[in-house]
């Protein structure tokens, strides 16, 4: 469970934080400094015998309507091992999507309190409900459990080679137009003589995208307008070509260590000053320095520093709009034991609104700069 | 948990099946060939005492709003034994209503995809808040293990004679009368003395239900249109007529077997040319045979013919639409393992949309005629 | 898990009891005679390390729109001790608010079926989220324990004293200002020469309040209407002022027991005639007389009469309406053994409606004077 806590120091007024519903001052959605239950997480899971196995997991931070924290599904996928050894796996059901290192992180791998927008935007939640397939060598097993065992972040067994269809619009929604998202994906971990392990990662998926829309504001004077798309416009029902490739570089901290990862590809977006939905192309990435400092009985430190840029679209949220963000991030992570979190940031924000309904006379879609502090605490059960 | 695919092969477009999101087509609410999990249960249970235990088992395939995948419960019920030996039980809060073998036999029992329409249409999800009385003499204890215990499908223990009282609107809906439903229900199980196991059931309702009623499309060329009953009709706050009869035989599988169910009676529906909701005559079943075939490792298989026909009303849906069924099915169920099951399914359907809201151009609730090939991946724990 | 039953037995027609949505009659929202699950709640909790601790109970029996019994968040806190006798303890996350004694009672240690309105009005759900800091010396975690372990009804461990921050819109609502609630709790046990125990407290809290608004009928003849206040009134968007104190005493029942709370303050309320929602003043409480009497194997018995009254508003409910109360609770709790109580109350309400949306041509807010029967099976796993 996460328990985070924002507030606004400086910059300007209105923000809201499509990834964290703490973040506000008061001309935003969610007012300023406020608390919030941003993940709570329960795993049932078990063998079915020897070569079946479950995984269920409800979130307790999701919204239905006007009322919070309801429960809802993340996970629920059923493992089929074609060896003892699981060499060869088939994943069905809800589960995440392979795109991505930081996207397959887990809330307490990763470091920062939210995945850079850029990759994370290709998957609603990491998550789709499909059929994937996973080959892991039994050495490149070993490797990640070192790498895993040793503390160091690592982002789970999703196959050295991961190959999957999946419906493609995203986790808790249903299909909407008759053709699969696929999505492929090649890692590869090593250790050096030193002992330090690195690992690099190539990904890609395509499909067709069913945005959802609805009203929005884009002008101070004029009332709330619809997206300006022809009735006989075929995509509206068939999807927008969404396809993304990306790379991964991972440098484990040992104590020092960098992560990185771009993407580039073609997206459902929207023009808001035209109100038009079209395929737009989209690029961005993150680059991240961190530390592992051993602090003895007081657990581990990690001191990091982000920047991320994106110049995309988000396809997820309501009428797929722009995307821009140019964001650093200066923080750290302190594990006071293995169950128990404390991450502090100072998150420097240049990027814009994703969602509508701001407070009224506001334009939806608006670009802020603001300089925010956050604060989150999260156990591990 | 399920995990369900479907792929129309041939036939008229725009699909809907009622029971299994997944079916559907480009024209369809959804799209075609997609994913979709079925259910996804968790259960909860214990003694508490001598006399009494709990049973509680949330859902998390359910939808709230655009969402899917929210947990909403299925089960909750407490359990009052007045005797030791548990002859005489009450069952009190929102349990399975007894009112017909299939609806009473569990997912993983049961082996179609889906219950058949006439008698599943009488109970919403099967289940109905109230407070239920079932006797069950010891001898017949014996027998229903027996029956259980040789994996041959049984419905579970729901008494030999059961009766109750529930408010009558269905699972998870508030009562919206100020009337009862009442159920009653007698079973006879009986072992020949070839061993072959047979079971005969007779069981009936009645009450009265208040449908809910929203706007449909009667006609390609005019719009949305609504229930024209006047607001003076009483029955619209204190309900329609809503009462059935029905007979069970089961032949359990040794190894072949037989199982039919039929049923009679009155429910509001909708005639959706004069838009009036009336008490209307229903009537249908349907009769199954199927094998058992032991694989030795390899577990059991099961195949099945099914042939169901229905000429009613489901008056669970949106303004109790009319619900004619004439489908045949023929399929196999795979126990791989006590917890793991695959089910592929032909299903020829003759049959017509219950629900609204198609895409645009399409009236509502008219008939199709298509051939789906259905797949189904089961895992229990 | 809690099952009622309710009926009306006598005076005004078209009740709603906005904390029980059983009670009703055939021009009431709710049908008359139905059955409800009130709550079901399931705990999930366990300590992590030497000084934390969590605790997770999402209950069953919450609505999300049309829908009813989705798993919803109660409690998902998280503890953080700072000593090791727990003598000081900070609570991070959705918790119950420190606000009045009977607020604090478990439902399994209150004897009534629902709290009284006064105090219960106060924190929508009992509960918020926010940063708790709880300071219970050694002698009086003893003396706490010593009137739970007794069977007496306690209220748990929140503290000799108690402060919290906390967002202020109640359970599962998304803070709305830019302003914290505040709230403060001094309760102090003591056990007399005689054995017999008592315990006297003190709290209060203030903040800015958001109600939500909807439409409402105010006449008979005329259609809905809304909140009429200006829509440069700020209040609307950053609260009214809502602050309270009470006053709590509790003479346990060995075997004969008083338990009563009072509380004075001001809060956001509707002038349904004006249409104006204003800062108004409120006061209300209860008194209540009850007796322990142990009945051996057969468990253990609480007869209690309750009065209680309420000239103020209910913040928490659509538009903030004026809930005046005074009424009369005549009861019995039968404790049948540890896990499983049967309760018995007849209830004289003289009070007013809560909610909108009644029956076509009923005016919204007015008063009804009823005889109700109400009945209740609880089990505790």
């Amino acid at each position: 469970a996460q328990l985070r806590y924002a507030d606004v120091i400086s910059g300007d007024e209105g923000v809201d934080l499509w990834t964290d519903r703490s973040v506000g001052d008061r001309d935003s959605i969610n007012g300023s400094g406020s608390f919030l239950i941003r993940r709570g997480r329960l795993v049932f899971s078990g063998d079915l015998g020897q070569y079946f196995s479950y995984y269920i997991q409800p979130d307790f931070a999701s919204a239905a309507g006007t009322t919070d924290n309801v429960l809802q599904l993340r996970d629920a996928y059923f493992d089929v091992a074609l060896d003892r050894a699981k060499v060869h796996r088939f994943r069905l059901g809800q589960s995440k999507v392979p795109f991505g290192f930081e996207n397959l992180q887990s809330s307490q791998n990763r470091i920062p309190l939210d995945r850079a927008d850029a990759l994370n935007s290709g998957v609603r939640d990491e998550r789709d409900l499909g059929v994937f397939y996973y080959y892991t060598p039994s050495t490149v097993q070993a490797l990640f459990k070192e790498i895993a065992g040793a503390g160091l972040k690592h982002s789970g067994n999703y196959g050295m080679f991961g190959l999957g269809v999946y419906n493609g619009q995203g986790s808790n929604r249903r299909d909407a137009n008759d053709s699969y998202h696929t999505v492929a994906r090649f890692t590869y971990p090593m250790k050096l003589d030193s002992g330090q392990f690195l690992e690099f990662g190539v990904q890609g998926y395509r499909g067709r995208f069913v945005p959802n829309r609805g009203s929005f504001r884009n002008s101070a004077t004029g009332g709330a307008v619809t997206v300006a798309n022809p009735a006989d416009d075929l995509r509206l029902l068939q999807g927008f070509r969404d396809e993304r490739v990306a790379l991964s570089a991972v440098m484990y901290p040992q104590p020092f260590g960098l992560q990185a990862e771009w993407t580039w590809g073609r997206t459902p977006g929207l023009d808001a000053s035209t109100r038009l939905l079209d395929e737009e192309d989209l690029d961005g990435g993150y680059v991240q320095a961190m530390m592992k400092v051993d602090a003895g009985r007081y657990g581990t430190i990690f001191p990091f520093l982000r920047w991320q840029t994106f110049d995309g679209f988000n396809k997820a949220e309501l009428n797929a709009p722009r995307n821009r963000v140019d964001d650093w991030e200066l923080g750290v992570e302190w594990q006071i034991n293995k169950q128990v979190e404390l991450t502090a940031v100072y998150h420097l924000m240049d990027r814009n609104n994703l969602v509508t309904g701001n407070r009224a006379g506001r334009v939806d879609y608006t670009r802020f700069n603001s300089d925010v502090l956050r604060v989150q605490v999260q156990a591990s059960f």
